[in-house]
């Protein structure tokens, strides 16, 4: 039986012009194995559709409200039973798809989450997981944007969340949990870091290695750096930005060295591996852990290459 | 008249065995137009100082207590006014020595600026600045370290404080001040920059660009980036890394690639330009703003390279 993706058509800052071909490259790819059902509206998707010459296993389902990037979550979600975001979501519930898909307003993702899937038992707040290279392939930051002010439990609970999808999913053998801060010793940290770390100390069945700093992210101190969603969606952003903006460093100064063309082509040829590795286009989207039913979600400025990977 | 710098000899994780070379490479540099006084043991300092071939611009000024990188900050100056931190700042305040370098207990310094100095009029909580690279050049982030639980308004003090010294110091024309959140419209973000925000919006002579996000700290949209300095210290440590991290994942992806030794070399001359921007080294240390005297704090990883450029 094939895999039912629901897709967000409309969500993300160059949607639906995006996700349609996105989605219908994932489609082909993927075969007989992958359903897309494209959550929309109708009268704007299906000409789209035709435009990019989708397969038959790209479906829309017709959703005419649409939710806004800047819109209240909670608000949005209650007043737009027929937005791409609440049927799609609806469409997981009720057991017609098999995952929700969308690169728009997270805050509505989460909340329409929360309202049509409802959370795990134990977990109060659902958390969205970043993935961060690292030299010695990659870690996970959570949470990264759902919940930017945090109790200290709540820190404890993406810890486990985080733990738990590190071994499951990406099979991590006893994945190390570490706590962002910025000082190694117990004691550091702001009034929320410091009750974290207690928390997490005596917390059973987490590895939990203690503080880290900003510096040791990059260095694979941890498997899983646990951290409050505000200063997650920092360094997330600030990482990835590192794609585009370090060929552009390295090119003003080959420009600076005078480098011939042939010394440019050879830098251009290693940069290229490195900067794909921070480049949230590559990865796609990211699991909201803690509900019941898998929803990725995916960045904002996602392009058609970003909902190919999501969708795959 | 030559500038006299005092120097905790005894600050940092490699005290003080980098401190008293990179000293004495700093006085041979500046010769007559800089006298270095040493804080820390005498016992201690004068027999490196001998080893090292210091020239007589280099002053031993005996301070026996020493004041740990763990220890709780008020309390060890209170308790130890014969520490190479108090007796320092002391020379500041009575007017001996014209500025205090200190790559030591970063609390404990600050806290004996408090104390010893006192704060600057309309500044409650005075604040370190960190440097980032851009694609412009470099910006200035506030706060990161010395302030990891904030109010709004402290925040707004970083702005001013931050935009006098772009200005004066700098000499940015007329300093773009953004806020650190997680998303650029209006709304966005943890109570705190919620109400930041609001404050910033209304506050009169800032050049207030408004909400800036993790990605466009190194794009530059802002010469002066204003967060508590939790956060600030995570992206300061963060990007730092960078500096260590990056030539080495390149090294590896050279390796995958099977590059020739030429090709290799020709990858390191484009990269160590750009890893240098990255490190910390480079710029030595920077201001306390806010307190009333000149005080440069360092990393507490610094090398003798960082003391002499700290000094300089």
């Amino acid at each position: 039986m094939s895999i039912r993706v629901a897709v967000d058509a409309m969500g993300g800052d160059h949607a639906p012009d995006v996700v349609v071909p996105g989605c219908v490259e994932a489609a082909k790819a993927a075969g007989s194995a992958v359903t897309v059902l494209l959550f929309g509206p109708e009268s704007e998707l299906q000409p789209r559709l035709e435009q990019a010459g989708a397969p038959p296993n790209v479906v829309v389902v017709d959703a005419p409200q649409v939710i806004g990037m800047g819109e209240s979550p909670a608000v949005a979600v209650k007043s737009k039973p027929d937005s791409s975001i609440c049927k799609g979501l609806g469409a997981v519930a009720a057991g017609k798809a098999d995952a929700f898909v969308s690169a728009g307003n997270t805050g509505a993702v989460m909340a329409g989450s929360l309202f049509i899937l409802g959370r795990l038992p134990n977990v109060s707040r659902p958390a969205i997981i970043g993935v961060y290279p690292t030299v010695k392939g990659r870690c996970m930051v959570i949470d990264v944007g759902t919940n930017v002010d945090c109790k200290p439990e709540h820190l404890v609970q993406f810890a486990y969340m985080g733990s738990i999808y590190s071994e499951r999913v990406l099979k991590v053998g006893n994945p190390v949990i570490g706590l962002l801060n910025i000082g190694e010793e117990p004691g550091k940290g702001n009034d929320q870091a410091k009750a974290a770390f207690e928390l997490l100390s005596s917390a059973e069945g987490l590895n939990f290695r203690g503080n880290i700093e900003g510096r040791d992210v990059m260095e694979h101190a941890a498997d899983v750096v646990v951290c409050d969603g505000f200063v997650g969606n920092v360094i997330l952003k600030l990482g990835e930005s590192v794609a585009s903006i370090l060929p552009r460093m390295i090119g003003a100064e080959m420009k600076r060295q005078q480098m011939t063309p042939e010394e440019q082509q050879t830098v251009g040829r290693a940069l290229s591996g490195i900067a794909r590795r921070f480049d949230y286009e590559e990865y796609g989207g990211v699991p909201l852990l803690g509900v019941n039913g898998t929803v990725i979600i995916g960045h904002g400025g996602s392009g058609s290459k970003a909902f190919q990977n999501m969708v795959a």
